[in-house]
């Protein structure tokens, strides 16, 4: 650092807020947005999110030493393809899909040698969506996971840790299946959960509502695409965590319906102890 | 109003900042606290929170012209009986229970003839505990739902009823047993669920949440008794919000082992659509 042309395909909330926040701290002398939204192009331009906007890669990528996908999961690995094949020797490769292990497979399965990719995941975001919310401080002082395998490059790795890590934030590595088997618990079946909370609702029980449903359900008004293609990337970890559920609302069921109220105190302590290390 | 002498039964979080917001707003020129805890009266006079503190209902309540029920739910009916032996003709005798039913039968049961009672639940709270967190201004704007009987006296409505809304909060009314029934989806359900996120999370993982996880999960921070005895004493109803949290994460399973992304994408959007109209 600091780097020259910076690529960030994808200016919704999250790749507007990198785009902000590479400018902020100096990290590269351009910054270059990618995104077929006509919308959001004209929006990322016009709030100066990005220095240019493209509807295609190929116009964007030449020269670019650094290139960021930020868009749904689903389309992540065929576009850091299309993008291998057309970048320069050199130019990092990484994301920052919430889901890993799907993603990292299928773009090993057909990287060409000598590109360099690592799969990344900050844990930062926002239940809005649009380059008109970009966050500047968004990455900062957060965990950014990075998820290399065998066949990661370490010049790739280094690349992404040195690129987060001048936005301000914290990085640590672990492998692709097991990120996804953690989110499943911090992150995607929350989401379900809070979803759930919320559809159930009869909506004339909506203005009984207080501080903490919506807490509890904020989540649940992020944005239906994304959040299919991540609950459907991540099925396997996500059913996995769905079963754990179920299992202890089983048991809160059993407690309840047998009015076992050491079995429910202890329930709730349990919660209550984990909640607790996290203020 | 102005009133003379308010007793608040419990000076925890919710009656501490009653007494706060009772003298902010200027309702009453004595505030005195029932509490059993030593701690919590020797920090409530410190504090000033009220101006006199008892361990016990019999010296408090000569006088009274409102006496306020903030103690844990299993225990407010046998202390509105009690207070109702002892205060004179014409006391309003209300609480703030987040369960309705239960309280309002054990009390109309045994409730001396011209005893003033009436149910009361301002949806207002948080998951700290303790006189040390009262906050003046925690009622003001929000809603708190009176829950009169075909028994209750239309004095003890109208009393109840002027007397928040001279804390800046709105009043509404609506029966026992409704009131159980939406707060089972609105609260006491999302906290059973945050507490069962919370605690299926093994500790290793608690250091990949980020602030969605901490949203959600937020109410599992709260006092493990005094939800045991919320949850206990809401059974019916919590059971039934529990069946159709289940049948609807059953749905969301279906979707996930079919990878019927137009059922995900669906069930997600009603839970998008429901909570969108919160904010």
């Amino acid at each position: 650092m600091p780097l020259g042309r910076l690529v960030i395909v994808g200016t919704g909330l999250i790749g507007g807020s990198l785009a902000r926040a590479v400018r902020a701290a100096g990290v590269a002398s351009r910054v270059v947005g990618v995104e077929t939204e006509e919308r959001r192009r004209e929006t990322a331009l016009k709030l100066g999110v990005v220095d240019e906007a493209h509807a295609e890669l190929g116009p964007a990528l030449p020269g670019a030493e650094v290139v960021l996908f930020c868009t749904p999961v689903e389309q992540i690995a065929a576009q850091v393809l299309a993008a291998a094949r057309l970048a320069k020797p050199g130019t990092l490769l990484t994301d920052v899909g919430s889901t890993k292990a799907a993603i990292v497979e299928a773009v090993e399965r057909e990287l060409p040698a000598g590109a360099l990719f690592v799969g990344g995941h900050p844990l930062a975001g926002s239940e809005k969506t649009g380059p008109e919310f970009a966050d500047a401080r968004l990455f900062e002082d957060r965990l950014v996971l990075l998820t290399p395998t065998p066949r990661t490059p370490e010049a790739a790795l280094d690349a992404a840790r040195r690129f987060w890590r001048s936005l301000g934030a914290r990085v640590q590595c672990l492998p692709p299946d097991d990120h996804d088997r953690a989110l499943a618990l911090t992150s995607h079946l929350p989401h379900l959960v809070a979803s759930a909370l919320a559809g159930i609702l009869p909506a004339e029980l909506l203005s009984l509502t207080a501080s903490g449903f919506r807490d509890v359900t904020r989540l649940a008004a992020g944005a239906t695409e994304l959040w299919t293609g991540i609950l459907l990337q991540n099925r396997p970890a996500v059913l996995a965590a769905l079963d754990l559920l179920e299992a202890h609302l089983s048991a809160f069921r059993q407690a309840l319906e047998t009015r076992d109220e050491s079995a429910l105190r202890h329930l709730l302590e349990q919660g209550r102890e984990k909640r607790s290390r996290l203020s």
